[in-house]
């Protein structure tokens, strides 16, 4: 299936920090500067009222809120705050990279891949080398999506845009012409990060289904 | 001075969760649908490309996101994930009571205050009877700005729009007409949160006077 990423590239430096304060808070003034950009990337979803796209930096709240929220739904011993902070973190790569559509096909999640990879390098080395790497590794970690920690985030992440489109009454699965097959893979993704909430999403799309919003596909 | 809260009152409830799965988690989604209106509020300060205001949900993941980066600044002992999850809550209450303008009048803050009260009620009492107090709790205690997490919230509150009108080159304070001496009453609220980003917020004060963006005052 054809998606084009909205890939806008590496940004011009919005330059230097504030021309005050110690060095490391200068630097992460700049970091924080730079992070603002997130809120002018926007993905797919629309936000529940449907005036328009959502964007990158009010969804990570969403998630962030999720975490909050949905804890008790993380396999036991998960460490809820490394969840949190992976969730604040993990879409900063589309201020270079942009957003790549959920659906997209292998070649062009390959290219986003690289791109997102160049974006970290550029974006985390913004902040004092005593921090940089720390945050970095939980961008990593997000990625990998090894740990219970991770899982959870991307189960969360998964399922927000999944809620989206069912309180929409189809959402982006209607405007790209997805059918529920496609939809129970990421479910399956959900289910691996936590085994109630997969199990919601599964109802989620039996019920879209049942509603008639989502084609039920072969 | 005069300024009006963009108030919009009560919104109409966005109607029940989803038709499918457990009572406290159609409860929760309920909860987090209604939490999507976030994004619809429109704030004073502008995103740093200068292209929209900021919308309240993107701000509270930028505070969040501040809470990670400038963690060193809180005082010794600050239970950092409780005044992350406080930054997450913040500003919910803004979906019924919209937001106010910092510089706002007495007499405006009092009336934000009580829409905002209403708004917890009806907004906390949507999740489960076992979680909805705990995330209230949360946010009285943001509002309240008596422990080392609150107050180290609020700095982070009251930092963030004034490194944007430091970025915007003016922002906010020159369209309100906002002095110096303002500025430094806000200033104070930070150092009480974080002396070190009290000091960094006052050398930004002077930064912007020294560079003409914002006006000296008596």
């Amino acid at each position: 299936m054809e998606s084009a990423a909205t890939s806008p590239g590496p940004r011009p430096d919005t330059g230097p920090g504030p021309d005050t304060g110690p060095e490391p808070l200068r630097r992460q003034a700049r970091f924080l500067r730079e992070a603002d950009q997130l809120k002018g990337v926007a993905r797919q979803s629309s936000i529940l009222d449907g005036s328009r796209k959502e964007n990158s930096a009010e969804h990570s709240w969403h998630l962030a809120l999720m975490a909050l929220v949905l804890r008790d739904y993380a396999p036991p011993g998960t460490d809820l705050n490394r969840v949190t902070a992976m969730l604040l973190v993990h879409d900063l790569v589309e201020i270079d990279a942009g957003d790549l559509f959920v659906y997209a096909d292998a070649a062009a999640q390959a290219r986003q891949e690289a791109a997102e990879q160049a974006a970290a390098e550029r974006l985390f080395t913004l902040l004092p080398p005593g921090q940089g790497p720390a945050l970095r590794a939980l961008w990593d970690e997000f990625e990998e999506r090894r740990t219970p920690e991770a899982r959870f985030a991307r189960a969360l992440d998964r399922l927000q845009p999944m809620l989206a489109n069912y309180y929409l009454g189809g959402g982006t699965w209607q405007q790209h012409g997805i059918r529920a097959s496609q939809v129970l893979d990421k479910v399956a993704l959900i289910a691996d990060g936590s085994a109630a909430l997969g199990e919601f999403a599964r109802e989620l799309v039996d019920s879209a289904v049942r509603q008639g919003f989502l084609d039920r596909g072969q």
